[in-house]
């Protein structure tokens, strides 16, 4: 199933939208074919997604985990990045237009937002449990978080205290495990001795998942293993336990008032609208239905890759929405095109390699789930984070990101513990967002 | 002249108001003495305020330049870390007020709350002009730098264009000239090679002082040196130019209208307002004029240290608003109080100590002036190097930010180049600031 060409020469400008894992993985393969190429972003940067739980509980900086989108490509002469915020398609004429008025023209487009939170259909509780998609969601939580202790440390009633000492995070998966465990590396071992008041390792620390295990698609051994880690870290695991409201005191949860001053919410997934703006036939989560090529059946020209793709494997099973399966389907998209503009044969359907499950819990303990190798505890871990240094992009990441966590390793502290908003807003909201940026920090 | 005892028995509870150099130096002083000290700020960190024009030109994170207080004093069970907003001082009572409603009681008060931006009366300017004493103004100015050749590469207007690549420093003193010389080296190296439409090279960086030299508080033949290597980086320097207007377009100075998007203030300081809370006796500046050993006359018990003092040296100079300064007036106050408590002899009147004068003009050159010793060029940005990275806080940051400049260094590439502002909200403040912070980075 090849596109169809449009207007009867070979395509020449090829845009990709999102500089995410899949986009960025297009562009490198588009970035030696003869063709011009314009990738665009809302942000100026790629972010390596699964460590952004590390920026959110201080162990890392915004800029350990976050290369500008440029300096990646600085020397293809045939690529060129513009930040834009895309706002509608012209399929008809295929074209792109921009919030700021500009129109960007296309031969082939490559389709690749991603995915956001999803509060199934409860937008009011993003508010009280803000999710974790962007390096801003991260140094919200990491504010959050950080403020909960500091109030504490001050508040005289006890019950306050208590809420004020109560973390909950809503889901299961591996980003839910990762946080709720890192958060009770913070009240445990990282702020140990700093409070004179409060002792921060009676912080009572949930993780709460819907289905009836933590880590679905991990074996239920590994699952397992992973809940009794967490449990030895002090965090609370409820499986089978579905929230029924976020407000500003708390949870409700199975009929319980759960009193907690800082939520996190890592329990639903939903595509980015770009394929609405196209029409596109999308399954429940708003993901593309696409070909076997990855192409959007009906719309010429249009393909869609990563998190916004619902594709499936040889066997039929879905591709799961993870960084190795975004970056496949951008090199499978970017060989096709490149195909396609030199006359030769393209690379057939996508095929879906699985390789591995990973998560990590704690700064000594990890579930990995390969083919044929299953790791546990420190070595996990170790695997783990080496795996995770070498997929960093740039030198650079890979030094400084080593030492940080060598450092905390060895010492037990995090680096990164900033509040980093003026004290006046960050102090429980009381005065509103509304400040000119010159006028922050003041 | 020694504060007057309090209520008949010898002090017990000190409050020190603000963690930065001044503050921070005091409460070390004090944690070996037999008191109960409170350490009070607004944020949750020290910051090296020194680097601060670093952040904020992509070079260095925030991470890097700042610390949990918190951290720095775990050990000391003496003292006590409280982040507070104070609105009010009741010097009869002998008590803070804080934003929150508590009430903070004290024996001694050390006042180290420094000094911000001053505008000369004309705070209108504050939003076009931003200007560099927190981590919330750096990262504000890094965006609007980055953003200024993202917004440039996608304008078809010529003029525009120009306005967008024209960067306009006000305020010719170290701050002022280090901004200029990192301006410079991140449009002609660090962006080299990354955009496709513009040269960020042709970028005019414009430094303005209103005096007749930059530089004025060192000697005149270094600030000549310092405006010639200015000059090779490419940076206009105009002396004994005074601003006007500072406005949406750009800025006004001596009757010509200079188009800017990217402006920052780095002209005038001012005291924090703590002075007016007591009452004291202040300077033009907002600086309370203490006694001889740094009490506030007519205030029993109570300290004025750092930026908010207006201290004298031995030969009736004004001491300079520098860390240096700060930390020697830290140390001498704690040693006060420490030898009042214990019923020792005081240390007598502050001495200041000048040690020189630093300043740095890019990557490879700086201006050195000690007693008896000058550097210039290579030799001058390495001692200025070595003595910036030996008086950061902390073994880890040691480590990192020399990681960071060895490779910004070798590479000429910035590592912190992000623009973490949503993509809405950042683009020329099309959307107001108003979205919760749930809501950010979507």
């Amino acid at each position: 199933m090849r596109p169809a060409g449009s207007h009867g020469r070979p395509p020449k400008k090829i845009v990709i939208l999102g500089a995410g894992f899949g986009g960025l993985e297009a562009a490198r393969v588009l970035a030696r074919a003869p063709v011009e190429v314009t990738l665009l972003d809302r942000q100026n940067h790629h972010l390596f997604q699964p460590l952004l739980y590390q920026v959110a509980t201080a162990a890392l900086s915004p800029g350990d985990i976050a290369w500008p989108i440029r300096a990646v490509f600085r020397r293809k002469r045939n690529l060129a990045v513009q930040m834009a915020e895309v706002t509608r398609i012209d399929v008809e004429g295929r074209r792109l237009h921009t919030a700021d008025g500009r129109e960007i023209p296309y031969d082939r487009l490559v389709l690749a937002t991603g995915a956001t939170h999803s509060y199934f259909g409860h937008e009011e509780w993003a508010e009280h449990a803000p999710g974790l998609k962007t390096l801003a969601d991260a140094t919200d939580i990491r504010r959050r978080l950080l403020l909960a202790f500091e109030e504490a440390e001050v508040e005289e009633d006890a019950r306050a205290r208590r809420r004020l000492l109560t973390f909950v995070v809503i889901g299961g998966g591996p980003t839910g495990v990762e946080m709720a465990g890192a958060i009770a590396e913070v009240a445990r071992l990282a702020l140990r001795q700093e409070f004179r008041r409060i002792d921060p390792a009676q912080a009572r620390i949930m993780l709460i998942e819907a289905g009836p295990r933590i880590l679905p698609s991990f074996s239920e051994e590994l699952s397992e293993v992973a809940r009794a880690s967490l449990e030895r870290l002090g965090v609370e695991v409820r499986s089978a336990a579905r929230v029924t409201a976020c407000h500003a005191s708390g949870v409700s949860c199975e009929g319980e008032e759960i009193e907690a001053r800082t939520v996190v919410w890592a329990a639903g997934v939903m595509a980015s609208p770009s394929g609405s703006w196209i029409g596109a036939e999308r399954d429940r989560q708003g993901r593309i239905l696409v070909a076997p090529d990855l192409s959007v059946p009906g719309r010429p020209g249009i393909y869609a890759i990563g998190d916004l793709a619902a594709a499936t494997d040889a066997d039929g099973r879905p591709v799961p929405g993870i960084a190795p399966a975004a970056k496949q389907m951008g090199r499978h998209v970017g060989k096709l095109l490149a195909a396609e503009v030199q006359g030769q044969p393209g690379p057939g359907p996508f095929r879906y390699r699985h390789h591995g499950n990973l998560a990590t819990i704690g700064r000594r303990s990890a579930v990995v789930q390969l083919d044929g190798l299953r790791l546990t505890g420190l070595i996990g871990w170790w695997f783990w984070g080496i795996a995770h240094v070498w997929y960093l992009i740039g030198f650079r990441s890979r030094i400084i990101v080593s030492v940080q966590w060598l450092w905390s390793y060895l010492t037990f502290q995090r680096g990164a513990r900033l509040i980093t908003q003026p004290a006046g807003e960050a102090r429980g909201a009381r005065v509103p967002h509304a400040a000119s940026a010159g006028d922050a920090g003041r």
